[in-house]
């Protein structure tokens, strides 16, 4: 036997019990005729004790250790003297009487502590390592909570969790497959799913009425920050359901989360806001409304003042940057920068403060009035002592900038605070997005989502105008979760691929089996599906999905631990009847 | 809204209840001057009823609704006149006022009955239409409920669910991996996880202290029947443990399981059985002891006795089949043909009738007396009106096949019921199995398996006397789990990578971050994986592992129903620098 407890349960009510621990040596020091050793293991950390005198053999043995060596001893607990507050366990520690070195360690290439002081890469290199620091394990343990929490409230539901396959078939729409050659089909290939989306359809044709799956999916993305090729996603879907039912029950299913994993309650219903509305006030369908400074069009006011960057522009709008009319020159020049910089994008900045003495000071001032100002900082609800920072341009493109200066400022304001959650829906998404250079149009969810059934008179005419039964659920500016009402019959379902330029024979090779499905007996569903990752990252106040996956890839998509991808032997190739063409 | 109820709840007690259903039409028929409609959905059935004259049109309606269309009705809950014992809602049916058809059907291909009359191809192609009979739902929800069981049973024991990574490193040890051509780095490749072993080690290593995952596998191999190119598992591994505190978890698991799934108790521990006990006894390591039919060795008494056939044998066994002396000339002649199928690969089959009379009639009457003959008889416990049959040759080659035998009789004498059940555990594996062609030794379970301490000292003077700490949960006779105390140290894995033939650099290559991660402080650990889809068609008394998946694939490796696996673009494989290599 290893252990008769772990590291972190023992408190002042057991002193005197013999004792069998186990585990990793935190750290080893001598301190006045006595040595200690901090024990760690998952549940916490325990003090040994040697006395020098009574057993010098004993204590020579412990100093020898060196850190994350294994070790197993018995001991007696006792009263501390000197107790420490910060630990769970610091009323007490344990005079060792006996001492076993189960595994010896190197020295590890980081100290094993929250703060670290290894890089990502080499701490990505001994991941075994790095998963012993508690704020690692702090989220790998907030993972595996939020699962377990997650399937017992949608079991309790009624939800079935259905496993789909991860050998499937390839296709074109979306983001790229990762493929897998198959050796007994020469030449042919099964795809990764990039979501379970078919299958969880084909379950409610089969009649499961309720699914849901947390599961893996698959990505062949370029290089984009804070990706993984391998993601998970909390699947769900539902038959007989309209939008509002979907709503409900993942709602609940949030606030449930919230609850029980973060011991926050939510009595209000979620507000909704129409992903027009979304990016009118926040240029962002996932807007953070943590913090109000929403973005006001003030075209009308603006233009025909003669001043020609904003005559000529679709559209400007601003918004208020509370108490920051003291920003100095440089300050504001350093702003104009950020927002020039190419993942902004913009031309330029129109600042105005708003002076505690109800004077402005603007960079406009040569084309307008004190009083054409104040009707801005009217528009605006600006106080005395805010600034206003304007941008114009097209319209879509101006709000998205805008939407990002909103978010700047609020991080500068400290209105970004972790631990506060602001959840809304973004409903009413436009069916189609419209390639600009090709000018096809595209599913702004997917191909499957069917169009409000209000504007299904306005596909042919106006498709741009129609509305998806879509939503998202936001929150704190993420898109945790998204999902539709579906197509349910092959002739809406032909419409929607004609109107995604896929000819008949394109639609009918790719989503066939989901056309021929429809034929026969397909009930009304809708589904969603949350971005676990993200969810979990969010809850744990990580900015990176790494830092809650047991074993993440890095950006470039390669594990630094295991080493890949990595090269094959030429006969795995040979039975795969492939060849590489180096360039 | 859809619906106020589902198909499976209304009763007695509702009656006069306003409702709306949604559903499948399982059948429609009319009866004098009604017509009824079964309304199907995964909670039941539930009748409705339209009266022909009262509302003609609502009728002639219903009438035209053909198999498996979508409807939803709205009506009136109705207590029946001829009750139907067999349903639930058998009291009551649903006076409708209000009809509509949601989706048509064409005639499904097969019917949606238990007893369907489609095979299996064409179910497989129509899976979705498959998955809506209730004997293949009872299966896919049975797996739901042993998730959620296993799930729950093992995080309150503090097991953490961690989920490791599906695009990994391939390694040539065990059968083929699957692999993944990753476009971002040239030539190179993923493989898929034939199981998480490596990754739960290394979470060991991390300090997880208790560990599990219901995750899938993938394995590339050849046809064999009821295999699945992926399948899952349900993977387990603790720190700080012996055998014991890994059989005690499990066991207890398992009898979980039993308890809250199939409503039974097992008050006794499972009996544990060596590896060698239960190749002499059952001449299995996965035996089924619903039954007793033990193999007994009658070399002793059945050599020098000139039947050369015995003579020449290293070993002479045999099973009782009992009752079954009146076997005809016929019967025994197809019983000889059956043992000598090259399934079984027998050369023979020698048998002795112990008639009720007490007297013998053998096939070997000419070499041996009746005094001789009672002595097989006693040694197997026979009582006359039993059947002894013996065969003889290499031992354990004779073993496996009167293994093969004794389950054949088994199954004749209906002795393998499928609603009992009987777990055990194999434990003493023995370390490596020797390929008798090359000489060369593998793993029986993998390299990572500890020796047992006891067996370390003939590691490198009689390897393959060496046992090892490793067991499998067998229950009628499957494998249902198996597992091992690992190996934590750099020296001991070297160790066992030269004995199973890998050179230094190939096992640095292939294993080094593990050997690596062993030198910063390895816990002792051990664990096991449960073949998940096998436990699930054990429970639901399903032959086939493809009864409890939702979409499995044929023998072939094919999804029949998306026609996978496929080409693919001439677009992918050049991004991903691959050329196909046709014959």
């Amino acid at each position: 036997m290893y252990r008769t407890h772990n590291c972190g349960e023992l408190r002042i009510s057991d002193v005197n019990k013999k004792v069998k621990l186990s585990g990793w040596v935190q750290k080893t020091r001598k301190l006045g005729g006595m040595t200690f050793i901090d024990l760690r293991d998952r549940y916490g950390i325990t003090q040994l004790v040697f006395n020098d005198e009574t057993d010098a053999e004993l204590s020579e043995k412990a100093q020898k250790i060196g850190r994350e060596f294994v070790i197993s001893i018995s001991g007696t607990v006792t009263e501390r003297e000197a107790k420490n507050k910060d630990l769970p366990t610091g009323d007490i520690e344990i005079t060792v009487n006996e001492l076993n070195i189960l595994s010896k360690s190197e020295v590890p290439p980081f100290t094993i502590e929250n703060e670290t002081d290894g890089g990502e890469e080499i701490r990505l290199k001994y991941r075994y390592l790095d998963l012993r620091r508690p704020a690692v394990q702090k989220g790998i343990i907030l993972r595996h909570k939020m699962a377990q929490e997650i399937r017992n409230f949608l079991s309790n539901k009624g939800f079935l969790e259905i496993e789909t396959p991860f050998l499937i078939k390839s296709t074109p729409e979306g983001a790229r497959d990762f493929v897998v050659p198959s050796r007994m089909s020469e030449g042919k290939f099964y795809a990764l799913p990039q979501s379970p989306q078919v299958f969880k359809q084909l379950l409610m044709i089969g009649g499961y009425d309720k699914y849901f799956q947390i599961t893996k999916c698959f990505r062949d993305e370029d290089f984009r920050a804070d990706r993984q090729p391998e993601f998970t996603q909390i699947d769900c879907e539902m038959s007989f359901v309209e939008r509002e039912d979907v709503l409900t029950t993942f709602e609940e299913m949030t606030k449930h989360l919230f609850k029980t994993v973060k011991n926050i309650d939510f009595a209000d219903a979620f507000p909704r806001i129409s992903y027009d509305k979304a990016i009118e006030e926040y240029g962002s369908d996932k807007p953070d409304i943590r913090f109000e400074m929403k973005i006001h069009d003030i075209s009308n006011s603006a233009k025909g003042k003669g001043f020609k960057v904003f005559d000529d522009a679709e559209y400007v709008g601003a918004v208020c940057a509370e108490g920051l009319a003291g920003y100095s020159r440089k300050q504001l020049d350093k702003l104009i920068d950020w927002v020039k910089r190419p993942q902004i994008g913009a031309k330029g900045l129109v600042y105005v403060k708003y002076n505690k003495d109800g004077s402005f000071k603007s960079s406009v001032d040569k084309f307008y009035s004190p009083e054409d100002i104040k009707e801005w900082a009217n528009i605006l609800s600006a106080k005395p002592g805010d600034l206003i920072l304007v941008m114009s341009g097209k319209r879509k493109e101006t709000l998205t900038q805008l939407g990002e200066l909103r978010l700047e400022m609020a991080d500068r304001l400290n209105l970004r605070d972790k631990n506060k959650f602001a959840p809304l829906w973004i409903v009413d998404f436009p069916l189609f997005e419209k390639d600009e250079e090709t000018g096809q149009l595209h599913a702004m969810h997917h191909p499957f989502t069917s169009p409000k059934q209000e504007d299904v008179v306005l596909l042919d005419t106006d498709p741009e105008a129609v509305k998806a039964d879509a939503y998202d659920l936001v929150i704190n500016g993420n898109e945790i979760g998204g999902g539709s009402v579906r197509i349910y019959n092959t002739e809406m379902q032909k419409v929607m691929f004609k109107h995604l330029g896929f000819t008949e024979k394109e639609a009918e090779e790719q989503f066939g089996f989901l056309m021929n499905a429809f034929k026969y007996g397909a009930p009304p569903h809708a589904g969603i599906a949350f971005g676990f990752d993200r969810w979990v990252a969010l809850f744990n106040g990580s900015d990176s999905i790494r830092d809650v996956m047991a074993f993440p890839k890095n950006n470039a998509g390669r594990d630094l631990m295991i080493d890949a991808p990595s090269e094959i032997d030429e006969q795995q190739l040979k039975d795969l009847r492939l060849k590489i063409v180096r360039e």
